[in-house]
């Protein structure tokens, strides 16, 4: 794996690049990004290029060894662009313009916008297509970023009528698909449709979903554009995107098929503070990170583009963006970079070089601080680096489980929660995790995914089951764990005919007859577990592996298969995993807690994310506190 | 009482709705509510009306024994409609028009949507006016839902100006009541009146008040419009709006007045989750509903249209539209039928035949699951008509306490709170709650009701005292008791001369000089009650009958009449129920926790609202969970 | 001191208003504030002035011997003007106008309407300069209050504009200070330049601060301009604004300096319950107010124009606007007043003579009811009248220790806090509170003030430090303590060269070389106190004067000044406040919860907060709840 950093020559005096670039190779870095904010400085004026710093910059970065990858710079247009086009910038669900004066103001559906964007990319992978520092191109940087894949702007509006047009044929066809005769919302033309945003109560499902989709594919379609221009222009050279963090705003399997190597930036200590986990683990994981946030995104994100995977923006210190940003226990960045090694990552690239002393991100730690002296996380960097030397390239190998993870299902159940604590990414989140805390390595695989020679497949929630994939699991040997709410939609987000679980029916013989959420804070007993947020009742003939104290069916078991009717809480998921590892002959290793394993092809690799030193049964021995242990396998 | 449900031919094939039609009348089923949502299919283009389909739905249930309550479709305008007028539709209070894609989306003050409302409802009418099947035509649907009572469009604006011209005749006369002259908002015409919205801080009070009677009054008056063709077309057919729970957005005793049944929409799990009540309460009622929330809006809603009501909506399973869903605990729908039947219902109509597997609402359940096999409640729905069956109609008695309930009190409190856990419906709710709780009937009636031959009088708060309504009182011979605020504000919401309670004071002599709200866990300690919330001083010759630890007033009696200072908790509440009914010589039942009594002319019906086993010591005898006894008188 | 109230003669019958000064002078007044909010009655049409009413009513009341403080009505532009200029109001952040129908309904930066000020107050100033009644001008009324200082309208983004261009110079040198390369933030000329509002994610934060600045400009502008009038036509009369409560949004010593005295409106009730206290403060001070709110506003006003200050509005019940609206004990409306008294005010005004019966204040209380009857707090005032006559003029001598406020600061943390705990007005009140707690008496002070011949020095957060500042702490003898965060901003929003505390590091030789943010409830344990919500790491040679449990340091030292590196809980500040009190020889008086003290040039006041009787060990007495003990020094 290959360390780097994120640089903004543009933000510094020119007399100091020479030296950055060389403390920058000293401390083991050989890759580094830039250009992705640059427009402003790469086309000061309209149609007026200035290549010579930009030039001057790669030369000066290549002298000293390192490799460029460099990014497409249309996530900050510049102002004169905007002023030209003033309707390129997004409009919010409220209805108002998101101006100038961050970045990311603008449309995905803008058709000027997106010649101007064509226009930029081009000139640029044509000045540097066939350079031999640039080893990576980077389009645009964290498509959503600041909630921007949904718009609701004339562009917007307008390009999803098409994208309508081509879906169904005809209103009618429409009509019958969304069930619009509901409250007498038939269209009569396409040109009737609106976006779903301020209607008095809340539009129809199937409306949001759709538009969900066709904002997703505006942002694959925008990305592929640029893939095309630099494609043609730089044969061979790797493409990535960096995608974001519990972001499932796009279907990020679909931009993943366009790209060669899918990169995502990682903020282990951000994402903690401002996500669903408790104030307990907050406060236990505090300068750590929960021990699973940047694990599961790294296999999440290795399921992408054909395996090939990276991290982009690692965070090296406290960032600016949480409501709270403490700092990283010594150790953890050197520990976040090897956890990333273990699943097989391309590259790890912290973000940023050095602290910037102005603008919105002044407060974000860098790898030096704002006056060129070394952050705490230097000298973690040069420890990683040597480490990764001495124990060689790692390579991903293939997982025993396969976690089944769907962007369509987080739309489907954010559009229709039924209850409020019903949050898909938490849902995968905590299956992942219950995984990972018996030791096992996951996969996580989009639902078109091969499953086969899988040792266990997961799938926490599918609620629109994909053409065939019925058929697939149920030739599977594997034991396979099925969640709450799969099948339980069509793909015009209606309820199947005959019910939940729908097609999945081939695979488990029962039907969902009736559901119910339950609000925070109940907890109905169970046989070692509870029942929290989430119920279902079934009717089947099959008889029930695990109920609740009352009797009713919590686990029904057919063959290798099981269907898990709740909301299952941490209790429930460490039985079902032992279970279904028992019977795959998976090997598991009970792990205390903040401790966690993971295996390339040649190493086995122990971290501990707790605060504390922490014995670790397996290895005879104590850890200290954010600190790793290496084997070779 | 007949029971019934709502049904949407429009939404099924019309292969099925023979099959559907059998299949009500074998479960007890008599009436049929059907058409308040099919603008769209009943005039599929402007002006060409399509009424085969429902010619035949028609024709279809009427043949299986059923009749018809047929809803006017002006809840949901098509968009053809809306495309030909778009400032039909209503604009928030923060400016944003309010678009197509669910419901309701109209301002009640548009000429141009009246006219249209005119045309479909004459249409209709003359149609179906003379139909044998018949039995009822509801008006729209839900008037208020989704916040729609309000808007701010310019034809509101324009409206509200004609409205206040003719309230007060010159702008001079609007300054002088509303008390312009504070802060310079003195008007010279009214055409320089604008809706009290987006303004700086809070607009006048009287201002908020003339524009919520106004806005109330639009509604009746939309409503009034709709009833007239009715009338004329179907002379001798009742006529109902379906009333919402909770819901004070408009003054209900007026539209009651306008139309021959009042009825309501009763989801006592949804409002349960949705409103004030304590965590324990939302847990220990979980599946049930709290023991007093459909009974409230019973009592509520009999006292809106002569008497005569009935539930026209009725939960049978799990809502779509809570934060969080649960299902009813077996026998619950039953149960809830039945208490409708002790408050003299004339229906009880289920929401909805069969659950939609599309569009808005496919997760609120029906009586039929979505492939049309039975749901949970039908079996309770066949019970239930075998119970009503067995003892006959059940008429409501006059109640020994009448409850005075008032929409503009519940306006005024809003409007001008002064402390923010000042709530109207809950404090009425607590009233009522603690009559009901000592076993006592209520009637909740409007301030213009006749109060003699009550033999207690209970008035949680009536800031604005209608003129003759303190001479009625003082001529009551029964105790009395009033609340904080009553008689606190003039029509034109200031403070009375002479201090509150105003005209009230010729029924208790006492002037109150000074209120102040607590904040939410401040109780101050008194003789086995507490006081929260509100407090007054009065100046009073009359000693008080209870005071606080420290001495100062809480109860001062004249006679038959009462006076409360504060909120008062449930320990106070219980107390003065005990004293007041001891004094009226009625009889009392202090009931155990979950159980309620109530009695027809008939009947007494005792309910178990607990989700476990009660003693009921009236009864001798355990009553199970959801469960019911049932004694002639 | 004197006292006095607020009067509307305009919301009384003329034939009241004699009688109403002749109490008013009975009950001890000797000033009377007027006018402030009557433009429509002074100007009831365009170009139409009616002057009598206003020549009577100040006659009147000066014929009861009283004085009068005249207001300027432009804070209540009436309808007529508004309509004409409708572009006149402000805009809110999310563009929506800030319509009329409240008060304070226009925008600092409208051409228009300044002209409009110009003209009004120039009539009353023509008309009133000489009249000997007129002992006060007051401009305008609590400017800002209700979030009035930013709008974000085309008048302002255009002045912004202008004030930017004066600023700068070139675009070129504005995109340099604000670091607009970040992000192709660059601007190639100032019409390009927007309000910082609506931008996708947070605009650069200097961009927010140069908007504040601006903003809090316009505000000294436009004060500055009716000062300049009334100046002239009133020579020799003092000219007051009133000042607002917990309030930073524009820079009040820029104001001061232009005013003679400072005035401000005290309401410690409602500041309790709308500011950031725990709830236990808030039920233990509920009806009496922290005993430190009023004292720390005296002590800041008292600091913004060369000393001269009163309280224009003081809380005489309980008030309308708070969430819960408590009454205050008795005795502490006269508690307050003795308390201004002790800090050297010239005035307390009462707001206000007589409740209202209507509009938007109708439930905030006056010295009188609405029925002209007493309220309670007549008696304290008369009591309190009595006091100040027996003890005689009251003047603030010079404090020992000097606490320095900055408006800048203040939006510099709220621009950009880091941590959502991080909150100025909170932190330098825990400052000031600490100091009071023991005994000492406090200046607060700018940062431009002369710090000379103060004993301590107490510096809770300067993050940009003024010109010459850090040579004049050096400079000083006393001990000093710097908060964190100071010194780590340049002008422009930068983060200094050579990081914090920038210059300051003139005076303490160290360098922050990270800063963390700690969420709620993370507490980090230190000798005796608590590391929480905020800290530094520092490279320094200095040994840590005092450090956490892991050794690091907390408090620096370097001969008298000392550098604290966290947010300080009450703990390390009260042990600091004793060891600073210690090296400089000033005595301490370690007071029991609710007692404070504070001494005049003549006299030493104690005062008991709490709502019980409290042994007071420097007087060897109990003190009654809401009670104070006077004795000449
Ligand atoms: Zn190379
Ligand atoms: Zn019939
Ligand atoms: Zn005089």
């Amino acid at each position: 794996m290959k360390l780097g950093c994120c640089y903004y020559p543009e933000h510094w005096p020119e007399d100091i690049w020479a030296e950055d670039a060389r403390r920058m190779a000293e401390m083991g870095l050989r890759l580094v990004r830039i250009g992705e904010f640059a427009w402003s400085r790469i086309e000061p004026e309209p149609g007026r290029y200035d290549w010579d710093w930009l030039d001057r910059a790669i030369e000066t970065l290549h002298a000293a060894g390192l490799h460029i990858i460099l990014g497409t710079p249309t996530a900050t247009p510049p102002k004169w662009l905007v002023d030209r086009m003033p309707d390129m910038v997004a409009i919010d669900e409220h209805g108002r313009p998101r101006g100038f004066g961050s970045r990311r103001h603008y449309c995905f559906s803008h058709e000027g916008y997106r010649t101007e964007c064509a226009r930029i990319v081009t000139a640029l992978a044509e000045r540097y297509g066939q350079h031999p520092a640039i080893v990576m191109w980077q389009t645009d940087n964290e498509y959503g970023c600041h909630d921007t894949v949904l718009s609701f702007s004339d562009a917007a509006a307008s390009a999803f009528r098409g994208w309508c047009a081509a879906r169904y044929g005809s209103p009618q066809a429409l009509n019958e698909a969304w069930g619009n005769v509901f409250w007498s919302m038939e269209y009569r033309s396409f040109a009737e449709i609106d976006p779903p945003h301020l209607t008095v109560t809340e539009a129809n499902p199937a409306h949001w979903l759709d538009y969900r989709r066709f904002a997703s594919d505006q942002v694959a379609r925008f990305n592929r554009e640029q893939v095309a221009i630099i494609r043609a222009r730089a044969p061979g050279v790797d493409i990535t995107h960096n995608f974001m963090g519990f972001f499932t705003e796009f279907d990020h399997h679909d931009v993943g098929r366009d790209i060669d190597v899918a990169t995502w930036d990682s903020y282990p200590l951000g994402f903690l503070e401002q996500f669903w986990f408790s104030a307990q683990e907050k406060a236990a994981y505090l300068r750590q990170g929960h021990p699973d946030i940047a694990a599961f995104h790294h296999d999440l994100y290795r399921g992408c583009s054909n395996g090939r995977w990276g991290v982009m923006e690692q965070q090296p210190g406290p960032v600016n963006w949480a409501r709270f940003n403490p700092a990283p226990l010594p150790g953890m960045v050197a520990l976040w970079t090897l956890e990333a090694a273990a699943h097989g990552a391309e590259l790890t690239s912290y973000f940023r070089w050095r602290q910037a002393p102005f603008a919105q991100e002044q407060m974000h730690a860098g790898l030096l601080r704002p006056d060129s002296t070394e952050a705490e996380a230097a000298d973690e960097v040069r420890h990683a680096a040597k480490v990764l030397a001495q124990i060689g390239p790692q390579a991903a190998a293939r997982a025993p489980v396969a976690l089944v993870f769907s962007y369509e299902a987080a739309w489907v159940l954010g559009i229709q929660p039924q209850g409020a604590s019903m949050r898909y990414l938490e849902l995968v989140f905590e299956w992942y995790s219950a995984l990972r805390r018996q030791g096992l390595d996951v996969d996580i695989v989009s639902p078109q995914a091969d499953l086969s020679g899988y040792r266990m497949v997961c799938v926490p929630s599918l609620p629109i089951v994909p053409e065939g994939f019925a058929e697939r699991l149920a030739a599977l040997e594997c034991p396979v764990l099925l969640g709450p709410r799969s099948g339980s939609k069509t793909a015009s987000f209606t309820i199947p005919e005959g019910l939940a679980p729908g097609a999945l029916r081939t695979a488990i013989p029962l039907t969902v007859t009736r559901v119910e959420s339950l609000r925070d804070g109940v907890a109905e007993p169970a046989d070692g577990f509870a029942v929290t947020r989430w119920r279902e009742d079934v009717a089947t003939a099959l008889a029930p592996e695990l109920a609740d104290a009352a009797g009713r069916g919590v686990v029904f078991r057919h063959g290798k298969i099981r269907y898990c009717t709740i909301w299952p809480d941490r209790a429930l998921l460490a039985l079902l995993v032992e279970r279904m590892a028992g019977e795959a002959g998976v090997e598991r290793t009970e792990l205390p807690r903040g401790i966690r394993l993971r295996r390339t092809q040649s190493h086995v690799f122990t971290f501990n994310y707790s605060a504390q030193g922490v014995f670790v049964p397996h290895l005879g021995a104590t850890l200290p506190p954010a600190s790793w242990h290496l084997a070779p396998l």
